[in-house]
């Protein structure tokens, strides 16, 4: 079966902060043509810290699409398409919880939405952490408040719906499984 | 801590067929302001379907925005905010696989992308499949092949990097976890 879409023409619809937006006209599998809307974004990280007591370090911040608070695991976008993920997830993890980690592991990488958005995410796992003692400052137009959570606290996070992204949903069945593995 | 971001303003970058970007100004908890672009969509469903004999039913389809096929669990958008999302996923899991389920279970309902999108889509397990003799057609500009995976199929398909989105990945952690609850 044949798949491919061939790009027959691309408008630049909007190129503002976050979000550049294109839109493509393609041919199709059976000879006709469709309209793909398609944004574009250079990548983002997330970390699943553990502290040594075995607590997730989660952020709490104003997600303005949902117009409320949203607790998630640590993330931020790549500053460009080619920046190296683990560096801007040690700066990432230091701005918005001021811990650093010693023991790094690239568990996943995965695209939120690939239906209209290229996005891809790394998650790390983030172990051995120790606050920084001078860390570096948060984006100023960013607010988070830094959660320290119990697998119970974060499940009563879900069940309240604070919790409710697909990265930190994912976090928290990793952490069930990586539970039942140490026994 | 306060958090919210107050709307000051609000402007309509674009309404295409399936992205609905506007531009908001905001103010912010330290008296400032900013910019927060957001995406507007209608909500979508996916599906977590196991045959009788145990293995989950993917689809493989050419994804414009990484311009190579992705393997997913079957999913579609809702056609109106307001529509039943349980009839949302029984209409996408047989129009895309033209399966039918006899069992059905929300699992969870997450956010992909809450920085700058406000879709949601609810996870449903669907199971005591069987196949439908004059199925709902697919949408024109849809082509899709149905592919039916032992777990060690798609931990392959996961591997070679064609099962790549959150939705997926997610399916094949919850997975992972039903094997281990069931011994």
């Amino acid at each position: 079966m044949e798949f491919e879409e061939k790009t027959l023409s691309k408008e630049v619809i909007f190129d503002g902060v976050l979000v550049h937006l294109e839109r493509l006209e393609v041919s199709l599998p059976n000879g006709g043509t469709s309209v793909r809307e398609i944004i574009r974004h250079p990548g983002a990280v997330a970390m699943i810290p553990f502290t040594k007591d075995g607590k997730m370090v989660l952020v709490r911040q104003f997600r303005k699409p949902l117009d409320r608070t949203v607790v998630e695991i640590p993330a931020g976008k790549l500053e460009a398409t080619d920046e190296d993920p683990l560096e801007a997830a040690k700066r990432e993890l230091e701005e918005e919880t001021h811990y650093q980690a010693a023991k790094w592991e690239a568990i996943v990488t995965m695209y939120p939405t690939p239906a209209y958005l290229d996005e891809k995410f790394t998650i790390y796992l983030a172990e051995e952490l120790s606050l920084v003692e001078n860390p570096l400052p948060q984006d100023e137009d960013e607010f988070v408040e830094v959660l320290e959570c119990t697998y119970e606290e974060a499940l009563a996070l879900q069940a309240s719906g604070e919790i409710c992204d697909a990265k930190t949903l994912y976090a928290l069945l990793y952490w069930q499984l990586r539970m039942k593995e140490q026994g």
